[in-house]
């Protein structure tokens, strides 16, 4: 076959689990799916963490598999399992191309829908015997080459909606996902929060999108800016989790969302919208910064709201200064964090893992541009780290070449892929991991402890925690 | 509840993977299901690589999983995914218990189904609400303590039939597979050899059920035995991939297979064998040694098919003691692991995976002791060294103190789970570790191999080879 | 609970599979799922064809069904089995719920996901223990009601594309869909028939959208207006095996489509379109007609296209006619079909299914309202027809009371659920079937035929064909 | 393929779900795996409660599915689904054949999972491309032909537990399951009965192992005897909700479970035993029985505990002798059965479905031959009956050509499979049905009673009941 490939950066791992994130890391950076090549077998089931992590993520990844020679299915063959079906629960498509001639039908499928739609994963798998079989070039298909994403406009009597809601807010508050910048609307994002001065959060990877250091950034008082709203705009982010579902006591009860969404079905989860707009994201805001302007819109910063969240966030700042500055032994997470901001380059990619590490370094490390922000994101998935900082320095190496990457690491997180470090040295990859010895790994309990339990037992324990 | 617990050895791994590989060793060392307990979401899908080794290994294994309190199900909670749905493929039992009494009787069913029949791996998943609910002991039924595996005895009529083809063979062989070792038949299958004089070899996890060193082993002539036999007694091994499938060219056609499984759905799969026995190996091998003994069988060492074997063996012998002897640097795998089985404690437990380190050292690196030695197994899986070496010498720390551990990788194998030295570490497990540097990590294709292919692509590459 | 009902129409069927088939053809004729309630185990298992269909059709319908109580579950519970599980691969949203407060929350995703996006099916199960539990009903939460589906527009660059593709089309062909069908584009796509004067052609369901009797519609002349046209106008269709996958021979290669469809998923399958449109189709036909008229286009029928149609449709129209008037016996199709024909009411509902009775049946019986015609479907469904015309029957009563339903039934197709007509009579459903006897049913082969193989076997065949 | 087979009887059904029953109960009557063919997609997806039935049954059945062409998967293809996966949960083995050659292969893997060990279903599917596709016959691989079941012998000291326990009872009981019947044990069992005047109770498909006409037989004291009984010996049956589960209230707290099943996974289930044997059940019987006549063991009638159960049996006869007297109409189903059971020949199959009609029925019917029973079964399945019962017409008319087949439905049940009357005539199968017309179906809830609540829905209701 006579594919026309480029732009192809080869990167040879040490586990099929961290290959996989390093693969959607590079899917989220490019907005397009990056591969991961995979061995059979338990090659193929050490992606799974990671593809059920793209698939949370709504990030395009395309997991591809070899898989035993067909004759010995049924009969023991070498890391034989039954890869497709494993897979598909992780996967918007999943297939093995029954002949050779079909392999760009599939391919081209799989990678149409891990971008076509709320983004996802794919998986493909190929047989010793196909992987190894030869077909006339005639033979194939034609039809198959790449077509770009649909773009879905909003329906205009909701955006009409929306513009209503923000206008008559008494306390309105943006919340900025990293479905924003997936969709990379961040000139638009930011020309809303500039034209009508409104707060705005952001969700850990939807950082930069709007710049942190942005005086519209309240994420010092975010605990009381989603309780006291009254209108929440949610750009491309979910009332999960992180979010606190949406619900009180963390909001309040009479709050009005209006929801912007790419999935259909996402729309009205876990609370009743106001307004549930499906529509690419970008063309939204871009609608509803329309409407704001046509009516002259701007939130006034002598809003009562906008007094209460500067005193919170001017609270919040002079505590945490506080903490920045004590230098006792050993060091708080702050001074920590305080300390290597300053060193950090002034847009660098921050990759982060780990429970306080990575929970107070995102208050701590600014991100001003988006997609600069990797983290254990909305599946909390540990391990991601050293592949997605792979991904991240492989993709500045040929798209940022002055962009640098940094590492911030929980010690316990850092146990899942820290022999990726290998990798990042064999390929000369420059970044840099920053470990926070906190302590996360324990020694567990000493037989001591079960001394008077003594007696029968069916179990001997191991755990990870 | 008065979960009346001992002898409990809990440690505390790096990655989900290696915890869940290393409680499967210990179930295989133990007999008993050891547990490996994980967070919900990502830290079960990184243990089903795991399960799916045990499930094939024909290992117990016991993996607890927490997971979102279940008010938090349906609307984004963290790390919500199915997880019991996810498990079920690679488990004999599944399940989540819906509420706190009913606990005890999912454990005893699923730590009863992990050793009945044919052993393997069993789900538990744990909701948050649940895990941190209480209940009166009084609630708590009673029914629920552990039971024996059953012990089935073979057909009469089939054991007469097995004799009858052993003593009529004119080169017969015997294959020692991991079942055999896994049903602690050693002294039983040591009889039969001994008391027969007939030729065996191992699997690879089958070592030691029958000394490495016995000269009864033919391992060094293998492919011949396996030609050339017209008898073959298979002694809890499958026909799988690793004994090439019981198939021509590897075997006579005429081959005739005494197959001794556990599994009634194993017998006559991949070739028809003369007679297929379903039994507890132990017993059926007894049965069999009792009737060649009543009727005064030996296999003659005259016998021409010993004397082409013993010829093959001295031959193969003669090489590979040339090739030990050759010190050129880079050393050959076999002066290395000449040279370090010199150095080994006569029965220590062997850790080893990867390729070439994995096959050649299976050969050098003599067993003499059942279940002395773990590797990639029936699966092939890469990464299971550490989490297997640490269950190894958890295992000699409480039930053979002065056995030691050998753990010898390949270094591409290293990679997946080399993070674990940190355990080994922090247990302070006298572990000794020794990765052969053979170059099996590349550096990938460099960009340069691109450059005439650039042109439009959809794809960036990211693998784990 | 206090949830307020209405409109509920409650029937009491022989089959769940045909229960299943009648929940899904009410939730197309109304927009609005309809919920089908079954027993536990093998009472859910008989609805997965029924599951299957709809979600193959894109049709709402929510199934409910009981199951064990959870204490009997593991245990050997009646009709146990994983019912969520084995209902999921059937279902956009598949669940129990785990506490009675939360049965609202489940209910609401479940019938919010049926309807929003690409409609489909979902399951929700109830164990015995929580169907017959009790809660306060101030523990119930409040967040729960109807919210509808969203309205997306489409991006209007694609429709300029759109517009420029038809009004630049020597061939042009709009081919509607079931989807403009549920869509309620009747009014829309009508005028964009009547106001460009373009050919059209129906697939089964999309039959009535555009009155089979306009003289635009070009169905007698099927295969040349596929195979000939050069701009293909793809309203709520899709290129599946119903019209031929697109592809070459039954197309021009160089054929032009404009794809509209409310799935983004399903853009670009099978043939790569020249544009793909996203969108609700209403909106978008509404604003190509309205590019159309801004351009005063109109296809004129002195075209040469519309000659060649014109042509084929009038030989077609004569063959048929000829047959059609052939009364010996046994009659043909075309005869029964012709006559039968003239006995319909002007806009009764079609139910058909069978082969040949299905296929001719739709070229004679007219549709002339849109949700008139309910068959086999795009799952070429067997056994739907009885429980079609069940739904149908109970949609017209309530809906539209003067309407009729008509149900058209190959020999073969009725027998799969054929005992429905005790339904039909027990709630005096006036639903006239009629069935075409033509020896789709045969009696086997004989014995006598299978004698000189017979020797020594593992089977006896049972079959359904 | 120059397959040999014989004893083929095909036959043409209306409807895949009964199909499949029929299959089943042939390889429930027969001890082979008959097969049934069904068409793609929906086709296979009616067969899966007929799966499920078969494999909870633990009945051997082989259903062979076609499915769509390989080259129109993912894109649309006729019936496409993922047939293999979804068959999966419910089969010991689902496969599709790669490629010809190998087609005997899975047949022979297929056919042999069927039997071997617990018995159960499997599927194989039949892509167009692969149904329709030729080879040489030399290509084809001659390693494939049918092997007998293992045969499985009980451990010698569970044996010599089990006398121990059965001797030394005061309130012995003999519980003989279909798992009995399926072993062809009936000479045993019957053997064990008459040598030791055990008393004993069937499950429904156990009837006739040993003669429900035995003075043995305390069916009519069945509540007594399981509540009272001290040791229970189980023969081929499952603790299961047709059990009660073995627990208290039904079943003493200090009763010993002697428990004899061919699956290691299912001793212990729900209780523990006091014995838990893996056997093929006819040699543990032989085993015991030869253990018990070594002891010249029986157990007296003048025992307390046998007055105890005649006296219960006695009593419960006279009840059911006056219902069955009273002629009032509505006749009582007592009534029925009697006079019902006066014109059945000695030993017909009897095939039953229904609630009270089946459960009465079962008690008022005698079945005195083994296997001459097939009823809702484990999964409790409704719509079993017509295809039972044309699969036991066929299997008399070449097997045993003088019994008759009587087919006892209840009215509610016949409604499921009812059409398949026309099968039983198309084939001229002489089988009797009796219709019990006890008002199960009913005319469900009329639109009035919903009138108050009126307001806003989203559902309208289509139930199975």
């Amino acid at each position: 076959m006579a594919m026309q490939m480029a732009d192809i950066h080869y990167i040879g791992m040490r586990n099929e689990q961290a290959a996989c994130y390093a693969a959607q890391a590079m899917g989220y950076l490019t907005g397009k799916p990056a591969a991961c090549l995979v061995v059979s077998g338990p090659g193929l089931l050490h992606t799974f963490g990671g593809l059920a992590n793209a698939q949370i993520n709504c990030w395009p990844v395309l997991v591809i598999g070899g898989s035993a020679p067909q004759d010995h299915e049924g009969i023991g063959g070498f890391q034989e399992c039954n890869q497709v079906e494993l897979a598909r629960p992780y996967c918007k498509y999943a297939a093995r191309p029954p002949t050779i001639p079909l392999i760009p039908m599939h391919v081209e499928k799989a990678v149409r829908l891990t971008k076509n739609g709320r983004p996802g994963a794919a998986y493909l798998d190929f047989p010793a015997n196909i992987l190894s079989g030869r077909v006339e070039e005639s033979s194939v298909s034609p039809y198959y080459g790449p077509t770009p994403p649909p773009l879905i406009y909003p329906n205009p009597s909701d955006i009409q909606t929306a513009v209503d809601l923000i206008t008559q807010a008494s306390r309105p508050l943006v919340i900025v996902g990293k479905g924003a910048a997936y969709a990379r609307a961040e000139a638009t994002v930011r020309d809303l929060i500039d034209s009508t001065n409104l707060p705005f959060l952001a969700t850990p990877m939807g950082k930069g999108v709007v710049p942190d250091a942005s005086p519209k950034c309240v994420q010092p008082a975010r605990s009381t800016a989603l309780q006291k709203a009254d209108v929440v705009l949610l750009l491309g982010a979910r009332l999960n989790w992180i979010l606190h579902f949406g619900r009180p006591p963390r909001y309040s009860p009479d709050a009005k969302v209006i929801q912007i969404d790419l999935s259909a079905e996402e729309l009205n989860t876990s609370v009743k919208s106001a307004v549930a707009i499906q529509s690419d994201l970008r063309v939204a805001v871009e609608q509803i910064v329309a409407g704001l302007k046509k009516r002259n819109f701007t939130y006034s910063s002598q809003n009562e709201w906008w007094q209460v969240l500067e005193r919170k966030c001017q609270d919040n700042r002079r505590t945490v200064q506080a903490m920045a500055a004590d230098e006792s032994v050993p060091l708080n997470y702050y001074t920590v964090f305080h300390n290597l901001y300053q060193h950090l380059p002034d847009n660098c990619i921050i990759v982060s893992e780990g429970a306080n590490t990575m929970d107070i370094g995102r208050t701590m490390l600014f991100n001003n541009q988006p997609r600069n922000r990797l983290d254990a994101g909305t599946f909390g998935t540990m391990g991601v780290g050293p592949g997605f900082a792979i991904a991240a320095a492989l993709y500045c190496r040929h798209h940022e070449p002055t962009k640098r990457v940094i590492c911030v690491e929980g010690d316990s997180a850092f146990g899942f892929s820290g022999m990726e470090i290998e990798t990042m040295v064999r390929y000369k990859l420059p970044i840099i991991i920053v470990v926070v010895n906190n302590s996360g790994i324990y020694t567990g309990m000493e037989p001591e402890a079960f001394k008077n339990l003594r007696d029968s037992t069916e179990l001997e324990d191991i755990a990870k925690m």
